[in-house]
């Protein structure tokens, strides 16, 4: 075994997230791919190694395995400078990670996801629906970036790289950010820290989603 | 300004889950009421306070406010044997305060909001989708719990807090339990947790939701 291994399927934006902080701690790791759209993330071996049948998932050395994109950045930043020593830093830290989930991952992610999969078009009830949440997530971030360097703490964290994984790609996901401009100037900050790295490839167009597969990687 | 201020919906599961913390840390604080079906939320003092317009914030004595239900859990924790110290440890209740957020109150709390509510019938398409999501969920957490008395570490911890908060109360998003053993033998665990207290009260029936208004609480 090597010290790390990462279940990883290259155009999902929560894998890349793991590839780009691994590559700004300059940590060497195993690169195992995933292909979510093979069925790859539906076989029993899969379930045994993540009950939630995502990617990405990271596995030590002794084969315990971590799953949850943010949970993984949190392992691997404990200790370094991305992630803050500060007990409400922390906390604030864990706040974005929850809401790139629920609200930046869940409408700008999953509109992307299936505008480019062709599984909805634009006008859709569903899409129009996250399209609106989509606006108000970056509305949010934008408001919150006006003061501020990077999420929290003015320190460039594993918020930022959480929150930086799908909100960079809302473009792919029809969405005009010219209305957010400190939104954008933010992203150019994230595009300008040592070590970034920006490896998303493109979803494969038009293909088919199993049945029961993570929609998001 | 006392040290801790709870902006608090009684009938949310987020603050409840915020209040069981306070409680079984035996910590004091001023309880404020925020009506979410009064429009409390919605107003510019809100935002301010809250850009997400949710339930519950945790005010500190200097004026900082702490959001998201899971990242207060994380604050009042830290430090205390609610949360554990070591880094895999710490990032497994990472994984769950997420999943908590996009799988488990998604699902349990978005269904069982909607059904009290009125706003759905149990044959609603988004609802039978959230149903099977849900039981997704509750098998996850049944398989887990097989072979754990709690969810990290096998011992009682924030994410057991977060995961309780809607789980217990998926009777009432019409959700049979009674194929999830595990799962309901942790509940039991739970409620017999030093300082337990169950204060959650019940949604005001057919209330009328605002625009704009989170519908968690």
């Amino acid at each position: 075994m090597p010290a790390l291994r990462l279940y990883d399927y290259s155009a999902s934006a929560n894998c890349y997230k793991a590839r780009l902080l691994l590559a700004q701690l300059g940590l060497e790791y195993e690169r195992v791919a995933v292909d979510i759209f093979a069925g790859d993330t539906l076989t029993d071996e899969y379930e045994l190694l993540n009950p939630h049948r995502s990617t990405p998932v990271l596995q030590l050395r002794d084969g315990r395995a971590l799953v949850e994109s943010n949970a993984i950045l949190w392992y691997l930043a404990t200790g370094t400078p991305f992630l803050p020593d500060d007990p409400l830093a922390q906390a604030e830290v864990c706040r974005w990670l929850i809401y790139e989930q629920t609200d930046v991952m869940f409408n700008i992610g999953g509109l992307r996801f299936r505008l480019i999969t062709g599984r909805w078009r634009p006008e859709h009830e569903e899409a129009q629906h996250r399209h609106a949440g989509a606006l108000e997530a970056l509305a949010v971030l934008d408001r919150h970036l006006a003061e501020r360097a990077f999420l929290v703490g003015d320190r460039y964290s594993i918020a930022d790289i959480a929150v930086f994984g799908y909100a960079h790609v809302a473009d792919e996901a029809g969405l005009d950010t010219s209305g957010y401009p400190s939104f954008r100037a933010w992203l150019e900050r994230v595009r300008a820290q040592p070590g970034f790295v920006d490896d998303l490839e493109p979803y494969p167009p038009n293909a088919a989603v199993l049945a029961g597969a993570s929609v998001y990687g």
